[in-house]
C-alpha cells in the first residue's frame, strides 16, 4: 500500500545521554536490532527518508526515544530534556512538513507545567500533531518513585490536552531499578518489548480510563502501540472482572466499558507486533476504526513492517480497510495532518491496493510471487 | 441490538396466485416453516409488527415473494403482477412509515417498461426506497428462455436505476421447468434455498459486474441476500481467474476487480444465512461496510435472526461494526431510509449495544443467560 | 514448509485429443497461464520435478487433466481412454515412487465396469492411490445427458471404493454444450474455473452426501478441491435448510447433517484458491483435519501456492496445523502414500517450520523479508 | 456439549483462614460474585455436582483456591497448609473419582521438600491427576521475597513431575504487599483478575520456558488458565523480541521459539475468559490442541462459561475440534484421567454436538433459540 503514515517512530537528539536520555549501547550492540540503532535514531532525512520512499511510507509522526523526560527522576532535567528535544524536533520535521510531524516529549513531574510545555510545543512551536508519555514518571531520590497520570492531580493536564485536541501516545518504558531488582533479575530478556512493557503500560492506560479520566474529558483520545499491549485479546475479562459491586470506588462512569472506549477515545498502533492472527482479533475485538499502522523504527525495520502490512495484511484484509488502518485512522485521530500537514484521504486506487495486481503485460491476479522459482533459504 | 434495519423481508398480495405469483403451498405444507407461512406472508401489521417490537426490529423493507414477476412468462401479465404488487406495497407500507418501506417488483421482459414501472414508483407511489428483481426473467412460450440482465438491452434500466439513486437487489428465484427436470431430478431439496438459489443469482450478478454495467453506471448499487451468494468466500480465486489474456472479451474496467465493487458499488445482507464464521469471512473479504443485517421472515424465524445478531454476533464483533450491519450501512446504500421514513444514525448506546450488558441491580458484565440453571434439552 | 504433498495435479497423455480428451489450445493460447499448458501438462520428471524441489513440495498425486472420460459421451471411447491413460500414469509415477502418485480415471458410464477398472488399477497396476472423477458422465447421442453418481445404480462403484480403502476426489468440468447455451452464453469467462466449476461440482457433492452414499458406505472418503466448491461458507444455510419435514424423502441419515460428514468422510484441499481468510474460514466449519494442500498444477503455478501456504498461512497458522494441511491429514486420508510410497509424518521441526527463521549469523525471528530494501513495484 | 472436563476449578477447606489459606471475606461480599462464593468454595457434592449435571459437565479437577501454599511466607505453615489440604482433597475427590479428581498443592520453599510431597500426593494418595503452583512463593521475613521456579535450584522439582508424568498448572495469584503499595496503589480493581494475575503470572511462565526448563525436562507439562494469560496474542512479538543475540545468556534451545512449546508442551485453558474471538486467536496461534476448556468456578458462573462455550463457541467452531476443547485434549494433557478415573475419549455425536439440534418433532436445524418471542431485557 502507498502512502502509509507511521506514528511510533524513534528518533533520538546528539546529546541525549548528557542530558540524561537514552543511550542505544544499552540496549544492544551495534547491529543487533537492524544495523546502527545509535545512527538510525539520530538520522531522519537520508536513510530513514529513502527507505519510507521504497516502502510506501508517505508520512512519520517522530518522537523522542523512550523513556526520555519519564526516566528522569530530577525534574529540572526532565523538563529541560523535553524543552531541548521538542525544539529540535520542531526544527527538524519542519525542514520537510510533508513528510514528518513531531509528537512532543514532557516532563510529568508537574502536570500544570507539563500543561504548559505542551501549549508552548502546540502554539509556539511548529509541527507537532500530538504527544507522547512513555509511561510512569520516575522520580524521588533514587528513581523508584512512579507517578501515574490517573491521579486527579493530572487532570489539568489532561484538560489541556483535550482543549488542544491533542491525541495523547502512551509508550512503553522500562521499569525502576527497583522493581527490576525484585521482578526480572534473571530474566531481563522479558524485561522489555518482549512482555515487561505491555505489563506495565497496559495496567497505566487502564488506571488512566478506569479512573473516569476519559469521561471527565470526552474528547480526550489516546494511542497506545504494539497491538494495544495486550488489552484487545482480553476484553472479555477486563470488562467482566471490573465487577462494580465488587469495585465500588472505581471512578469510570457505571454503565460504561472499558471495550466501550475503542475507537472512540482510545487507538491503537500495529507498531512492533506485525501478527495477522493479533491484528484479526483486534478488529474483532474494537472495530478496524481503532486500528492505525505503525512500525517502531529503527527498533523494526521499515520493510519488514512494510512487507506484513502491505503483502500480507494486503491479503488477509479488504482494501478498504486496509487503506483506513495504513492511512485513513490517523487522519481522524490526528486533525494536524491535514490542518498542518496537508495530508487528505486516499482512495485504495490512489494507494495501488485492490485492482489487477500486475505490471503492464502481465495477465493474473493473485500473485504472491513473482519469481517462477524460489529458493526454501532455511535448507 | 436495538433499531435494527431489515432489508430481505418477504410479503404477498392475497390473490397472487390468481395472478400467477407465488402459492406457499407449493413450497411447504403449513406447519414446516415457523407456522402458516402463507398467513406470516399476507401479514405486515399484526404478528410481524408484534415481532419485531419484540426483537429490536425498528424497521422492515418488504418486497413480493420470489419469483414474482420473474417467474411470469407471459409479459402482461408479468407487467401485471408487478404493477398490482407495487400499489398494495405503497398502500401498505405507507400506513405505517417509520416502520416499513418497499422494494418495488418489475417485469423484465421489457427493459424500457421496468424503466416506467420503476419511475412510476419511484415518483408517482409512496414508500419505495429501492427495487428487487428475482434473477432472471423467465420468458417464451414454455416459460423456459431466461433473460439475463447482463445484456446491453437492460443498460436502459440500469441506468434509470443509477439515476434514480435507487438501490437494486437481486433476489434468488427457482430454476425453469426445463433446468429443473435437466439438473435437479432426483435432488430437488438443493434446487432451493439450500443451494440452487446461491448456484444461479451469483451467476448472474458476476455475469452484471464482470459486463461492466457497474463501470457504465458508477453511482449504481446492487445488494445480494443470504452473506454473497457464495462470492465473498471464493473472491480470490474469482479474481484470479477471470484472466484477461483468456477473456479479453470481458467487459469490466481492465484495471478492476470483481473485489473492488464490494463495498461501494455491491453489498451483501445477511438474510437466511446465520453463520458467525461466514459473517467474520465476509467482513475480512468485503469490509464491514459491505455487510447489512437481514432477516428473511417468513422463510427465517425473525428472533432466531435477532438471538443470532444480537447475542452471538454481538459477543463477537464490536459495538460500533455490531451498529454499522445492524443499521448504519442501510442508511448509507439506501437514503430514501432517511429521507422519506426519517431514520437516522444512532450510536451504540442508543441501539443498547455495549455497556454494561445487566439489569438494574446487577453488577457483572460478561453473562451469556441470566439463569442459573440450564436444561440441556437434547438429552 | 519443507515436504508438503500436493493431491490435485493434473498431467496428460500425449495423444490425448485424438482419444477424445483435453486439448489445451481450447482452454487458453500458449503462455496465458504459466508458460505453456500443454507441455507443463505433459512433463512429469523435468520442469515439474524441478519446482517442486525448489517449492518444498514432497509429492504430487497426479491425474489425468479434467474431463477425462467424463466429457465422452461415447462409453467405448471413454473406458478406452480411462484405461489407456491409466496404464501411462502407472508407468510414469512408478519411474519415481518416492515423489509421484497416480488418481485412476474412470468411464462412468457404467458402475460395474467403473469398478472393475478402479480394481484393476488398484490390484494389477502399481502406483494408484485414489481415484478421480471430473464431475457428471457426460452421454446420450449430442453428449447432453448427465449421469450423476448419487442415483442408486452407482452403489456397487461406490462399494467398491469403499472396500478397496480409495479416497474419491470429486473435480470440477465443462458444462455439456446445451447448457453452456442456455446458460452461459455471453458470460463464458464465468461457465469455468471463476464460477461455474464449482456450482456444478457442489450440487454433485452434496448431491452424494444427501443420497445417503456416505451413510450407506461409512468407511467411503470423499474429497474435493478449490477450498470446498463454495461449501464451508454456506455450511450454516445448506443444514438449515435440509428441513426434514420439508424435504422428507431425503436418504440421508435423519440425525446428520451434511457438515457432519466433513474431516470424517469428506475433506477438501486448497488447489486453485490461495486465500487466507477463505481457510480461516473452513478450518473454523470443518476442522484443520478436514483441510489438505493442494496446488491445481499447472493451471496453477507452484511457486505461488507454495509462497502462499509457506509464507502467509504459515505466518498466521500454527506450526502444527500448518504441517497437518501441508502433509498429516493426507497421510490419514490417503493410507497407500505410506504404505506404498513410504511417506511417514513428519514433525514441524522436520518441515523446517517454527523454529528461529534465520539463517547462519542472523539473530532475528519474525522477518518477512531478507531484504532491506524492496521495490513496490505497481508504482 | 455433554461431557465436559473443567480444569480449574476451586475449592476450599474449612479450616483454611486458621492455616493461612484464602479466606473469601477478603475478595468480595456475598452475593457479588455468584452466590455465597465461601459456601461455593467449600462444596463439592451438592451446589456444584447439582450445576455439573444441569450444564453437560462431566468431570472437575479440583484444586486448593489460590494463593494456598504460595502465599504463605513461612515454610512449615505453607507445607502444613499443602498437606492438609491434600489429605482433604484426596478424600474429597475420592468419594466420587467418575466425577472428581484433583490437583495437588505444594508448598515450594523447598523444591525436595515440594517433590516429596508431590510422590506422597502421587504414589500414596488417591485422585491426584496433577499439580497446581499459584505463581511465585512469597517468603522472607515480611513475605516480600518472591521465588521464582525458572531458578536453577528448581529442576529437581521439574525433575519429579516430569518423570511422574504429572501437568504442572501454574495459576496467578496476588501480588505482594510490597509490590501492591508500589504499584497497584489506587488502582486495585486491575491488580487482580481483570490485569493484574496475568501480568504476574505470564512473566513467571515466560521465565521458566526461556529459562529451557521445558528443554531440559522434555516431557514436561505446564498448563495455564485464563486463554493463555494475554500469551498467545502476543506470540509474534514474543518470540521477535528474544533476540539471541541481544540476550546471549537465554537458556532456552537456540533453535526453538517460545511458541513451538505451545501444543506439545504448554496448554491454556478457557477457565474465566469466554471470549470467542480470543479463542479464535488462540486457536490460530497455538492450534485446537493447545486449547482446554475449563470454568473458574465458582469464581465464574458454571451455566455461563457453559453456555458460552455450547452454544456460543458450538455455533462457530466444528463439531469434532469443539469436543477436542471440551473434553479430548483433558485426556492427552492429564493421562490419569483416563487411567485411574476411566475418562474415555467421545465423539461429537455421544457428546450431542453436531446432528439435527432439535427435539423430536421439530424439523430445522440451525435455531438459536426456541422461543418464538424474545423479551430484549436492557429495554
Amino acid at each position: 500500500m502507498l502512502h502509509k503514515i507511521a506514528l511510533e517512530e524513534a528518533w533520538n537528539i546528539p546529546n541525549a545521554v548528557s542530558l540524561g536520555g537514552f543511550s542505544p549501547g544499552t540496549l544492544a550492540p551495534a547491529g543487533v536490532i537492524g544495523g546502527d540503532l545509535g545512527a538510525n535514531l539520530l538520522d531522519i532525512h537520508t536513510t530513514r527518508l529513502h527507505q519510507m520512499d521504497e516502502n510506501g511510507v508517505s508520512f512519520m509522526a517522530l518522537s523522542l526515544v523512550s523513556g526520555g523526560p519519564q526516566s528522569i527522576a530530577d525534574k529540572d532535567a526532565a523538563e529541560k530534556l523535553a524543552r531541548i528535544a521538542n525544539d529540535a524536533l520542531s526544527e527538524e520535521v519542519m525542514k520537510n512538513p510533508t513528510r514528518f510531524a513531531g509528537l512532543a516529549s514532557l516532563s510529568m513531574h508537574d502536570a500544570a507545567q507539563a500543561s504548559s510545555e505542551l501549549k508552548r510545543c502546540w502554539n509556539e512551536l511548529q509541527g507537532f500533531i500530538g504527544v507522547i508519555l512513555n509511561d510512569f514518571q520516575s522520580t524521588g531520590p533514587d528513581g523508584n518513585t512512579m507517578l501515574y497520570y490517573d491521579a486527579p492531580s493530572y487532570d489539568i493536564f489532561w484538560a489541556t490536552a483535550e482543549e488542544l485536541n491533542c491525541p495523547v501516545y502512551i509508550h512503553p518504558r522500562s521499569a525502576t531499578p527497583e522493581i527490576t531488582e525484585k521482578m526480572w533479575k534473571g530474566r531481563e530478556h522479558l524485561a522489555f518489548s518482549a512482555l515487561g512493557y505491555a505489563n506495565r503500560v497496559n495496567m497505566h492506560l487502564l488506571g488512566i480510563i478506569t479512573a473516569g479520566v476519559l469521561d471527565r474529558f470526552p474528547k480526550l483520545k489516546l494511542v497506545v502501540g504494539h497491538m494495544g499491549e495486550h488489552i484487545p485479546y482480553d476484553l472479555y475479562r477486563i470488562d467482566h472482572k471490573l465487577n462494580r459491586a465488587r469495585f465500588p470506588d472505581m471512578r469510570m462512569r457505571k454503565d460504561r466499558l472499558v471495550s466501550d472506549y475503542f475507537g472512540t477515545q482510545v487507538f491503537i498502533t500495529t507498531s512492533g507486533h506485525f501478527s495477522t492472527p493479533a491484528l484479526l482479533c483486534a478488529i474483532a475485538e474494537i472495530g478496524v476504526e481503532a486500528v492505525m499502522f505503525s512500525i517502531d523504527y529503527p527498533f523494526e525495520s521499515i520493510p519488514n513492517a512494510c512487507v506484513w502490512f502491505d503483502d500480507h495484511v494486503g491479503q488477509t484484509l479488504n482494501a478498504r480497510d486496509l487503506v483506513r488502518i495504513g492511512r485513513g485512522n490517523a487522519l481522524r485521530v490526528y486533525p494536524r495532518l491535514g490542518e498542518r500537514h496537508g495530508l487528505v484521504e486516499m482512495t485504495p486506487g490512489e494507494c495501488a491496493v485492490g485492482g489487477l495486481k500486475v505490471d503492464e503485460g502481465e495477465v493474473e491476479f493473485g500473485l504472491y510471487n513473482k519469481d517462477w522459482s524460489r529458493r526454501l533459504v532455511r535448507q
